[in-house]
């Protein structure tokens, strides 16, 4: 199995199953909602690059389902009348993100709840998992989303969606301090622009867990069930059952 | 004012109070300590860039101290049996940081209470306030800093220390996430190299807080205290009193 | 203004502004759903107890809502397919209540999402908060309630709901460690049985809080608030203006 | 094995494994120091009903280190200045206890670190485990308690220690919704008085977890162990490795 360590691709050493074992393993799909991938000018928080990655994260969430590998989606939720957010202490970017790309017009809807904003763009399953309180940068923070993975027994995470730099980058921090192992898959995450998804994914593999690509981790996965379910496997179930 | 946006320093317009105003501000100066700074070659977690930051830091920090913006130094600290880290859940950053810059030869020893790699480098007045049960990368997770700042009634922090792009970043972002107003020193932080440090401070400018030089700061500071004690302070104070 | 100190009944000293302040204070109404309510054999979860607090829920409320306290309704919300609960680890009511109670026929349907069981028997006004992923005992916990208030900038809660053994008491405490003033009314919380309503009243009273009677806190607010608005609040408001 | 369900002992049926297995079970001993068990004037917060415990849990540590179940001690300490406490948002408990017992003297000496307010009584084996930023009733709260059972892998905590209707019942509530099973040996903690002590336990009973004598806790984990060592389960072990 390889991994991008700082931008480069190359094999792992033999002691990474924690971060690799499919069994255990859950994904984190952050906030692939219109709120950010409607292509019209009212999207009111456009993270554009990210409508590239739709079709690799519905392919990827199809073959992990295969696997019994779980999904669970993360979207940002606000309350209607703004007690959490523009009418209360307001989100930071609101201040510092139109420093670098101008006004935003219709950034006091995102995420408004019961608008259009919140609908996921990605397929759901019925099996899928819907984490719909984050509030902020975080997948974790301040959702459900830690006690959920404890009550599945979830050890690893694979995170996908957007934006790189920002929610994908801090719930990989927060993932990563509370236990879980995490890969983010390189090709099913966009950023801001080229050049802060290159840093983030370079931070991750420096300081947080694997960066790698999504059909690696596919056919890493196939491997293992392969493995489990071939004849070795039948054999020593045999001889365990003895 | 000025501040960093995407790396480009400009003035900042005028709403931007929340993050500047110097009442309410304490100062999180995170992780300068032996077991990063030390040079020698048993340092269990290098982090040599930051040693440059030190004589800095303690400027800015005498500076605060007579404005009376509180201090607070964070630290990590591991239990000696090391049931918080290699005998347990092992941080991340000990599988994947080695991928980057090779095997560290004395790592088990990074931040074990007791050690000298606990002893802070840089300054610590009998008025500062302390945390150490920092255990990963962030500095609010699992410390009572968040508690700490709510019992203080602090509003804002100003971020110092290493390393930009792990816990200076997690810290940033998770304080932004709980409500504080984040501003980073760039002058005052150092990263695992040149490229990583500018990104981090880019991301914060874009998403999460004002990324300053520690000098504007002070100035800035320096301006508002002396406003409310000025004459035109003593004139409004007498009409209010009247 | 009277509390309930140990079960008796007195008046307050001096200083308990923090606490009834009418400024700053939020109602946090907890669980008064059908799931606990619905007096039919299927009630999953009942407490038949808290039926008579209904209608004094919703008279406190409206007065509430008329003095601008906002009221925030905290429901339990379990995801369908049980991962965060029977399926997971399970709630530990589910193996200790029965121990007392006996076997509760249909408890596996508690809470569960889009059934009637998460519908409130409460009014709920569209100025109303919904805080509903409660999961566990702790109103707080895993929960955006703690995030909602600080963005709120609510300092004190009054609690009311069910049960006051449980939920309210395990509430209190949370509340009260993360530094809200509770009080708890008295009146508008049941429990499993009145020995234990009691007692769990009075555990309030010694550690965490003030237990008071709905009808003199609505009381006390509007002297506060008649007194704020009255001859003496507009002769220093315009001596203010000058 | 037998328990008290609300304050009667009775035998446990069969499916309380979750709760007794000695394997991933830890103790947490809660604020058995100096400053609530010391037998002079200036005890800033006495809870003198618990210094009957001191013996019982020293013998409950001693037979628990023998079978390898790991001892965490948690304390209170809070900040010399007073920034967390009496200068800050002042704990609920300074307001209200006094109302009950009257004006405690020396109580802004409480738990402040570095003093003999903050000595544990009991033993601790340096073994042992310690846990000291608890600051308010919880010991998870604002501490590193939960990410340390995490990193652990405890699944089980029998708790003591004082006082039963304050700390110990909060921390039951905590830990229970975190998803750890909660026991309680109730020889070995004490409350305000007898009544409260009485109540507490019957609320842990009714919703939490298991009320048991620490004895026969002690008796149950002998069983298993030896059950675990016995011809067998070395027969079962045999087979195995065939």
């Amino acid at each position: 199995m390889d991994a991008f360590v700082y931008g480069k691709r190359q094999p792992l050493p033999a002691d990474f199953d924690e971060f690799l074992t499919v069994s255990g393993t859950a994904i984190v799909s952050i906030d692939l909602h219109q709120g950010h991938l409607a292509d019209t000018p009212d999207c009111p928080c456009p993270a554009p690059r990210a409508r590239d990655v739709v079709a690799g994260v519905n392919r990827f969430h199809a073959a992990a389902r295969a696997f019994g590998v779980p999904v669970i989606h993360v979207k940002s939720v606000l309350r209607r009348n703004g007690s959490d957010d523009i009418n209360g202490i307001k989100s930071a970017w609101r201040f510092v993100f139109p420093l670098y790309v101008g006004s935003i017009p219709n950034s006091d809807q995102h995420a408004i709840e019961g608008s259009r904003w919140t609908q996921f763009v990605t397929e759901v399953a019925p099996s899928d998992h819907i984490v719909e309180t984050k509030k902020r940068l975080s997948a974790f923070y301040p959702t459900d989303l830690d006690f959920l993975l404890r009550n599945m027994g979830v050890k690893r995470l694979v995170l996908n969606g957007c934006m790189t730099d920002c929610c994908i980058l801090n719930s990989a921090f927060d993932g990563s301090n509370l236990g879980y192992r995490i890969a983010v898959a390189q090709d099913l995450v966009r950023g801001t622009n080229p050049e802060m998804e290159d840093a983030a994914l370079k931070m991750i593999s420096l300081h947080i867990g694997l960066v790698v690509e999504s059909s690696d981790l596919i056919d890493e996965w196939r491997r293992q069930i392969a493995l489990a379910k071939g004849p070795d496997a039948r054999a020593r179930s045999v001889a365990r059952s003895r």
